[in-house]
């Protein structure tokens, strides 16, 4: 699906299978029902065309259209919306007030979730383990109840998604994480969104995976788990 | 200007004199020739106002609208350019391209540019301090890059702004701590924007203080430099 039909759009897109940003890209195109080349990269040999579409931050995703690179997943993802509206999905909210609180809590989510959980992995000893997860639940508590908001604000009362019935921009902003959650898990044995402390978002990552999107983009998370072990080697032999 | 005629828009901003987040937003209303009314706050004692409105990072500013807070001033600013789309001034570029090369530099100028020129002011040692005036300078260049690219590419050849011949997001967003780079300046004699590594930033902002909107909100770099006073006087406090 990924490479087929691609020069109709002229779309490309650097990404890296179990990238947050990358993945939450690619859902969007996914969304939008576009085809587009693929090009995996490999963050520790960096390609040239990777260094020169994203000299900046020389980071996944970058997404080029027609020869222009666009960097910055949040805002690829809001180009895509904006470039393909009539397509099969509507990634952002309509209304302007709707749009504004998505993209506050998407910088929440970038800005202080996304540090924390990542923090819980590279943590030197326990007890800065320990303040990462706290810092991870104190901002997943904040998300549940964004949840209850926007869902009970909606004009479906209790609807399934941040996005109302189907999947929006704040699903794939947290939705991108799912794979690593649950690659925490198993490899540490914490829960990041927690029942007791988040019903509603257990219930809706449920929901979330069980989506066509979220089942044809999303890796499973043993290969997170197999892209951290990677990742501890390197640090490990770089340290020697 | 600030008090006359809210009723009409319902509109109250909470902001702070000095905070270059509470002065973008600021712009941004003044640019569509908005009334509202403002509501200075006290940081060192947050009002009810603030904490109920924006209980997630109690932070300035919040813009009120008919009762309903919008935070994040990046956001904000969308959401000023969205619900007044036909008013005197256009914020963000029409096209889509346009839009996400400046949600990049915006994310940027807060991501990489403030964390470094606030970490001058705050660091605690000469050789800590000289690592964040190098980590601006980068920044600052990069930023001149992008000017050039942003510029050049324009309809207009050589445009004065990054919004083209008038002022837009970008403007705003890097405009915005002009006032603090004059505080620096004064206070500790380092030059933010340096005219032999960024002559064009150093041009733009020249032309962007003698710009209408800049002069009617930005306040001196005099009034910033007794803000950082009072800010080194409470920390001195609160380690005694």
């Amino acid at each position: 699906m990924a490479d087929a039909g691609n020069e109709a759009e002229g779309l490309t897109l650097l990404g890296l299978h179990v990238s947050p940003f990358a993945l939450r890209v690619r859902m969007a195109l996914s969304l939008k029902g576009l085809s587009y080349e693929y090009i995996e990269q490999d963050l520790f040999h960096k390609g040239e065309l990777l260094l020169s579409s994203n000299p900046v931050h020389k980071k996944v995703p970058v997404l080029i259209h027609h020869g222009k690179p666009i960097c910055e997943s949040l805002a690829v993802v809001e180009y895509v919306d904006e470039v393909w509206p009539g397509a099969a999905a509507t990634i952002l909210p309509a209304d302007p007030h709707g749009r504004a609180t998505a993209r506050f809590w998407a910088a929440y989510i970038d800005g202080k979730l996304f540090p924390a959980w990542t923090g819980i992995m590279k943590a030197a000893t326990e007890e800065a383990r320990a303040e990462k997860l706290r810092e991870t639940h104190a901002a997943v508590l904040n998300l549940e109840k964004a949840f209850a908001e926007i869902s009970s604000s909606s004009s479906n009362d209790g609807a399934a998604f941040f996005g109302g019935d189907s999947v929006g921009y704040l699903d794939l902003a947290l939705g991108c994480s799912l794979p690593w959650f649950g690659a925490l898990r198993a490899m540490l044995g914490v829960e990041i969104i927690d029942a007791a402390q988040a019903p509603l978002l257990v219930a809706w990552a449920e929901r979330f995976g069980e989506t066509p999107v979220a089942k044809e983009v999303l890796p499973q998370p043993d290969e997170a788990v197999a892209y951290a072990k990677k990742i501890q080697a390197y640090w490990a032999s770089a340290k020697n």
